[in-house]
């Protein structure tokens, strides 16, 4: 029986064994180019076509589509561009509530503000770290009603027009039940994949049940385009909208300046496309990668007392994004020395993202028991989690 | 004395005098990549550095405040983003009407409709091609009222929040005139300046009025970072406000994750700050090769009947972004068949953008007597200016 408190000696040493750190500083997740990114940057330069037209976004929306076996990809600026145009084109207006869970990035309450609707907070899981199915049905069952519109929270008076889970650190939250509820209360589901590109729930890849989801290529993520995202979708209308709707909405002409609706300029420049396809080829090997790491924290931390290492949720295959800690809730005490003593050593870790309900902007916002997420809160603790840290080892 | 019609063969040999078009098609405007682009953007790339941390960033906004003479500037993902950024911190709120040109590119109007507010348009001044002052003082001492909080439109009960001249094809909008406006109405004045990097009004730099102003680095403009724009300030406050917002509001801490309002993850990813920083050092040779071209447009349309080559307003220095021809208003019957031929021949040329009051999603939105600019988006044709097409001549 493991004792009670974990010595931050013993998380130093389970740390150093897999990272042998005395080649400087370990970031949280850097990005490795090691393909043809070079290449491909030359060919834009050499073209002239570093921006808005040119062959690279194309086939980044087509590859990307084909990783992940959804119909259509359109790649966009940034991970919080593609939520919002999720949002946008899954209908959720100005006044509407949104579900999303407590514990994620600030971009999904952020891409909620952006369509003048309001986020909902929903507790966690601590299987997955991602929205509980069962608690949540539950709370929807008290709180709502249906009407011939849609779903409405009995206490506000707002409409409920969709649920955005969000796979944290890259592990899948349990979709199948999500997805029931969302058929049941009428709510639309958008997967906020931003984190899971290479994630998969029972045998598909995430952001395959959503109406839309999004995919975030910023420089932390599992492969980068410098800034970048894409909003994934099965509906061939929605996808020919989406991207639409993020080339400022302009209908073609040879020559003529015509545009249908208010859009948005959050195509992604053709410079960064040309990144993303090289850092695209080198997937396979970053997940080798990163889940031979995986294995190797999960062993290390095997017998530290205070401490488990969270591993993939049944039903899934992670990429294992960013490598989770989670301390003994009789531990919590000790997260911030743990995180001192880590970065003051070079090894850089942070604890979980304050739970947006506790943000000043959103803390009137609705929210159910958070109980779990608050706990996930105080106990988390992500470490280093880039591909070369596994590679050698894969 | 000039005949009243043109022929559209005398239009042709006055551009082939200029572009000698046996290079293949000529695009409207295209990007040089002839200095460090390659060695910056590999500086990035061996650096792991391409996203949103990283020196060329920093550089980047240093070097564009230092070129501009405006104290701050944010780099932020494109133009449209900087302009929006601007508006939310000159304070437009949900429900304010926004004064812009009906002449503009649909970015000035999205913007507005981002912050929920309402674009008004006004009218042109054939001499600077941007909004016309004189016109528009007569105009808002007719249909306005100062309230204690601002200037209201007293049709619409609204406030007037803002005026967003465009400096339309680089050329600067007469400011002068336009800063009296916006004081004795109480209006804040903020610069769309997206088309007008390298161009100055009575000796100080675009940019330089406005409470902010926004800038573009789009494919298509003087320079390129892929995709990217500025916010520029001469106020410190607004100016780390603006870099604040735009990196999704989030204070400062080693490992902390607090955000303090809704923000934006607008900021301009490494890599396309480091084109940036090559292109900027390039820019005063852009300028004086595009200068060059337009003295030899000047010269080739100076007899061609029914046309004029637009020149800088008086107290202007231009970047002669885009080059204009104004058709005579009898001419504007032959102004189709004069695209057709050109962009048939590989001659890239086009109208003006479609008058955003004609959008059907602005069609409804307040307008004051439009009859200047209605007569420019039935004349105006822009022919290639692509710096290259200038070099060796400057």
């Amino acid at each position: 029986m493991k004792p009670p408190f974990f010595s931050i000696q013993s998380v130093l040493d389970a740390l150093q064994t897999v990272l042998h750190p005395n080649t400087g500083f370990i970031a949280l997740h850097e990005p490795r180019f090691a393909g043809e990114e070079w290449t491909y940057v030359k060919e834009c330069l050499n073209s002239g076509w570093v921006s808005s037209v040119g062959k690279f976004v194309d086939r980044f929306e087509e590859d990307v589509a084909a990783y992940t076996g959804v119909k259509r990809a359109v790649a966009v600026v940034n991970g919080t561009a593609a939520l919002h145009v999720c949002l946008l084109l899954a209908g959720v207006k100005s006044g509407d509530e949104v579900l999303i869970p407590a514990l994620t990035f600030i971009a999904t309450a952020n891409a909620v503000s952006y369509c003048g609707a309001v986020p909902h907070f929903a507790d966690s899981d601590e299987a997955t770290l991602g929205v509980d199915p069962h608690k949540l049905a539950e709370y929807l069952d008290m709180i709502t009603e249906q009407r011939s519109d849609g779903c409405y929270n009995r206490h506000t008076g707002r409409r409920i027009a969709a649920l955005v889970p969000m796979h944290t650190f890259g592990h899948p939250v349990d979709l199948d039940p999500l997805v029931d509820i969302c058929q049941r209360f009428s709510i639309t589901l958008i997967e906020d994949a931003a984190e899971s590109l290479g994630s998969y729930y029972k045998g598909h890849h995430t952001g395959h049940w959503g109406l839309l989801s999004a995919l975030s290529f910023n420089g932390n993520k599992t492969i980068t385009t410098g800034g970048g995202g894409a909003i994934l979708t099965n509906d061939e209308e929605l996808g020919r909208l989406a991207k639409h709707i993020t080339t400022t909405a302009k209908i073609p002409h040879r020559w003529e300046f015509n545009h249908d609706m208010v859009g948005y300029n959050y195509r992604m420049p053709n410079v960064n496309a040309a990144l993303g396809c090289a850092q695209l080829e080198q997937l396979p090997g970053f997940l080798s990668a990163k889940r031979a790491l995986a294995e190797r924290y999960r062993h290390a931390f095997a017998d530290v007392a205070g401490i488990r290492f969270f591993t993939e949720p049944t039903c899934s295959r992670s990429n294992y994004w960013l490598n989770t800690l989670l301390l003994d809730e009789d531990c919590v005490e000790q997260r911030d020395a743990l995180l001192q003593s880590t970065n003051e050593r070079g090894i850089m870790t942070r604890p979980a993202w304050n739970l947006m309900s506790r943000l000043s902007m959103f803390s009137s916002c609705p929210k159910m028991d958070l109980s779990v997420a608050e706990s996930l809160e105080r106990r988390l603790v992500n470490i280093p989690s880039s591909a070369a840290l596994g590679i050698g080892h894969a």
